[in-house]
């Protein structure tokens, strides 16, 4: 089976998800822009999570692109990971409208950290398929981002409970590591 | 006409199907884990929903990539079975708000056994199609698991006057049936 | 422009289309089948708009596979089409809410109506882009269905206010009127 | 990497947007023309909002034709125009819900503002990826429109708090501005 309709899909589920998340900024009732207001974490959370399923469809379109035959592993791992995606929704919306308190904040970073240790999941299962020439692992090379993800999640998470504060910075620090581009793929760019 | 636009109408329905099943989910509005737990029947329902959809979505892949031209025959079958598929979020957020009770968990059941009806309708139509040498017809077989669920669904929804957790049971062990990759696809992977 | 993103784009505009639709479908609160009941007025109107938007979406599908170029006036007919069928799950909601009443349902037909004539002015503006040798032109041969539909539009919405099982029933008749088959695309099927 | 995903990601996104709009045209209650009435200035909104996200579904189809090798800046530039636009069907519910009041006129303005100039860095990004020998730089010329958008844009909001029909007809001419075919094109469609 080749990969085009599982990446169709993805883009789907991908572009559903980052799209319906906007029907959660409930429209205001009053006409002034102090009505607004009250919708501004919801629109920060949105904001991050926009950030955040642009840069897993951005990872996944790279890593897709170097697998030939989607097996029935592939798959599923691919289903699985858009299942914790799929909750992004649910959780920005329960955050922005809890203006960012302690366990709201942490199922968020809860529904990321599983994210991110889908997308390590799906990668794996790819490397093992495509045999010991694996393009993917050579393109990964040490994936000290992958690893490091989890671990930042897992301790912002923790630091919910002493200061939201630290927990916000960590879940936007992840985004931003993953926002700058490789130096490899700089210099590509500028050449 | 060829199967290109139908295979990419189907995928567009089945990644909206499961994407949108996340906005029954409602949010809380308290910011503590325990105003999360009203939400877990509705969760879990979620969840097994979401197998579902990821199991019909492979098999129609994997089904339609026998498929040259697609026929009216061919298309209103597929309709049809994207019919009751979209039923499926109803469902399920009737099963997830009354917490798994008798006649919504029948229900359920009810659409699981239409689509699969649907689904072997497709299959059939396809096959005919096909001619004598159909590649989907030896690729099926006996097809055991096609003829063995609609029987498991009905026993489901029989069973849910008897104890909606044996219907439950049949409902994910249906789930499960599929999930499991059969030896020869196994074998094909370990290659 | 070749026309892939156009069929793309319309492919998915007409999945969220007949998706979203579902939602209108609000699940009841209590748990027995007689509370499914209320909804069924809502259900039976989302099977008929499931049906035209099934039909569209078909015909669609095969007045697109015509065309080689998309020029801007194809385009803009094209989403001007658009427009009218994103209107469809609007008043489907409306007319089941207010199981099936005059004006709710002349205003189903009108929506009828416009998705027929904006359908008509595309078919129109391809062939036009085309020229003489029109492949469209000889498909579409005296069309005769795509002249007397809007005419039964226009009779079952003057016929809300004499019974509604009248433009109910013509309503259903235009739709079975395209989902038969013509006799040339029936020969094919059984060769 | 190549365009495709690229295309069919923004297509997906783009095609929710223009759809989701009407899950704000909330269903009327009574069942009389009369009740259609308080709907009207959300309709009027949702009609604006659709023709210009017509209009960057076209722009946007014909300027990714150019891109042969999506890198890492125009997908980031892509993500952030559909940042953009995916507040649509937000400002456009809350414009319509308060029946085109000064505040909501003028943030709706901020959003097209925004997007036109997103836009515009796409496009820049484009052509500063594809170098000396743009395709793109010489179709879009001097590109008057897209500099004269931002403008209107400004001072339409600008104009709201001296009457919102200043504010309304601005983003109608430049919707319109888009909408007529430049005379090349035109020229080509005549021929």
């Amino acid at each position: 089976m080749q990969r085009g309709r599982t990446e169709a899909f993805s883009d789907g589920v991908l572009a559903i998800i980052i799209t319906i998340m906007v029907l959660e900024l409930k429209v205001p009732h009053g006409s002034t822009f102090k009505d607004l207001l009250p919708t501004l974490p919801a629109f920060l959370s949105y904001v991050l999570s926009f950030i955040y399923l642009g840069i897993y469809w951005n990872n996944h379109h790279h890593m897709m692109h170097t697998v030939k035959y989607v097996r029935g592993a592939i798959l599923w791992a691919n289903l699985h990971l858009l299942f914790w995606l799929s909750l992004v929704p649910f959780v920005t919306a329960w955050m922005g409208e809890n203006h960012f308190e302690t366990q709201p904040m942490a199922i968020y970073g809860f529904i990321l950290l599983m994210s991110g240790v889908a997308y390590n999941m799906l990668q794996r299962t790819i490397i093992k398929s495509q045999g010991e020439d694996s393009l993917l692992a050579k393109a990964v090379g040490k994936d000290i981002k992958g690893k490091l993800s989890p671990l930042l999640y897992a301790i912002g998470i923790a630091s919910c409970w002493i200061s939201t504060y630290i927990a916000g910075a960590l879940y936007i620090a992840v985004a931003l590591m993953w926002l700058i581009p490789d130096k490899r793929i700089e210099h590509e760019v500028k050449e």
